[in-house]
């Protein structure tokens, strides 16, 4: 059976959890909808953090940015909930992400938003 | 009634076809589907062309990528239809099309084609 | 009918309130003349907030920066008008603008204010 | 009397009309509106020639490239509108008119016209 | 079962071969042995041609040049015998067959070999 | 008359004086000799500042950095006596003044002095 | 004999123990294999450390970073490895390991580890 | 006696002159004054050359540059006379000199003349 | 007398020594010889400082990073003696050398010190 | 016996003799004595050629461009030199040698030759 798009996110054990270090990962591969005109919007997003106790899995963190593709929302929103859904999964000590869309209106946005 | 995708590309008089001379577009927003595994593929796109008798329509060449977001197709597929469809839409005197692809495999694959 | 220039900014509900995050705009189009000469000036405009209640909504953003199309003023005096305007509309924790100007008489000016 | 935007182009005597040379001249410094919307857009222009008799005088450059502030006119025929006044005004050997646009829904678009 | 190195390109059919259009794959994913020393060599690898009746299947295109992982060979005769396997596999009508290899003794060195 | 090499700098009042904001400018039009060969040295000077009651107008900066055109001096000397000069103008809060000189026997040299 | 790959790392006397400095190594030549897949992954190595009564020698690093090419392992765990396996070589007073990994399944990831 | 400025251009006999080859000299170390304000103009300057019996020696370019600082020209005619002397002195088998000025009205301009 | 290579540092007397002023000099020309093999290694040399009383002269800094031509030392070894040199000579406030290798072994080093 | 320059350059035997093909090696670590000073010349040495029966050996070539170490010559003259003696060892097709060199008296040089 193909990959799907889902919104679950798998948490993989941390092998050197005694140990604060730093995981960043960053794709150009989002896209997702203007909520006012449906059209598709591009972002790259990126993701670090300092894991406890898990690891996001790299396969089921590509699915899952893939499940915005036919979602909308405003950008500050997506981002918000990018990191709420991380946090929920792996319960990092610190993550932050950051989205960077590409040009609407003759304005460049990014958002950054950051746990705890 | 909003803007929707469509294979429609529209053609506007060419305000000056006594002159040969160059229009290149390019945009990194064009996403459509692996045909072997349904995942989302990414492209840039750059087309160039001397217009003869009509211009391409920036806002109908816009809907007209957005219309791949959901089909499938091989790279070097996808960019013959591209050409193939902006030059019966258009009859430019010549035209290229070239897509700029984000890394599958570690592999990163550009195809060109022109007319004629 | 059209959009227009106008100085009335729009604030849209910020989705996330509880927690402090980072939302930057920045546009290469910004044009306002000289108030010596007349003659028009050019600037990049980059501005990076930390949202409380409210955002600044993205088109009027851009329809607030054109309403500077036809007005003078010295690049010092036209940032911090920029700063009050949007700390007036949004009032966010934290702001910053910076306009980065075209070159005059040789000179590259870059001016940045903050709020608080 | 300060200087004000103007559609003539003075021309000014070649010092070496016998060799062949090039002149170029470059300014992000453009904008006009758009014939569709009225709202802005923004192009750097790139102007290479040969001169045979006569040279274009800069600052009648800058305040005929100021004239367009207020017009509107799409992409192809403001770049050859520009290409036949420089000709008209100084006639010569060889010239290219290049406009490259900031970003209009998610497309950069580039015109380039030659004489003759 | 797991994919395998293997010297074997698989070639698929060519939608388009009414018309000459480009191909080009690059990857910074390419190490095989020096021949005298036994010590890794890492180079980028650029393949770009004009297919005839096939093309080259990615997925294979990657099998393939991780087969060198563990043989020796010269930089130049590596490049030869990349260009002389792909083109038994896929016959086109014009191909060029670049690796560009990491520093050795303080020298930096490109070969380039092309078919026809 | 013309304009005029000179070391009087132009002071014009800060229209925001109750906030603290930055003023960056910097040029690479700046030329003097070396005193010891009488042989012309060229750098890039890059001036920043905080500023409490006035602002210094862009034309007289550029007149009084000509002003050096024919004055001999050491990197080191030339950079504190701008700031020196610059402080005694506008009395800024801070200010930072950078000289980062073209290459003489092979180095390169940048000298920075700030106030207080 | 020629050299070949090792996990010893040869520590040598730190010339100047007195004082706090940073050595900073960095290489591209690093390869392992995917521990879920077996295929190759590709990453920069970056070191960087404060020594204190010893330095690692270079050649030796070489070979134990060449002795990864046949052995799989998670990025987050070859990352805390390598960092490990100096610390015990030549006890620093401050460490920093970071591996920059080539794109797979269009995310770019990195990972640093610190000690202490 | 130190170095004067100088329109002299030293001839030095070419050591190969039974081969075509290339020479090409540039530098940002250019200023001299524009015709119409007295005030200084910058660029850079290149020159390239196939040498026919004599090279340009290089300290003689470097005091003939300085010949300009305190002359006026326009920028096209400037470009022409470096070429004229430099034709004049070295009887090159092939000559292009370009200026490239920094900004003066918001234009970048750039003159290429070649003999013959 | 032409000049040669040596060990003295001239310090010339700070013109400013009531400011604390920051002097940076780079150089890419540094080369020395591998103390293992006896073959050139080169290095990007940077050197910071706050003067105190006195500056380094450039000319002597010249000779004297040429001294190290026919010189063997480990990379940490002559950054630090480098910046001993330095400290003895001319006493700054405070002082970085850093020096930057070119590839040996496929990795690029980086030594860093500072005083105090 | 450790490594020592040498002007002996080895030849080897190339292995697709039947294929026109390039290969390209360049390095920044050559260095040479002024003739007229006596201080020391940088430059970034770039060599490509068309080989016929024989390739350069790298290491041969390293030990070769070392032996200039403590040469003096005119820029021009040592490419001319590097040329003449790689066509001798080699015989190839077709070579071109590039020197590119680090700044003189504020001019930067690079000298191109090619055979035939």
């Amino acid at each position: 059976m193909p990959s799907q798009p889902t919104k679950e996110l798998l948490a993989v054990a941390n092998p050197h959890p005694g140990r604060n270090y730093d995981v960043r990962c960053d794709t150009p591969e989002f896209t997702c909808l203007c909520p006012l005109t449906g059209q598709p919007d591009f972002a790259t997003v990126r993701i670090s953090y300092v894991p406890d106790q898990s690891l996001v899995e790299l396969k089921s963190l590509k699915l899952y940015l893939w499940s915005y593709r036919n979602e909308g929302g405003f950008h500050e929103d997506m981002t918000n909930r990018i990191l709420d859904d991380l946090v929920a999964a792996i319960a990092p000590r610190r993550m932050t992400v950051v989205t960077d869309w590409l040009i609407r209106g003759g304005i460049h946005t990014v958002v950054e938003a950051s746990h705890p």
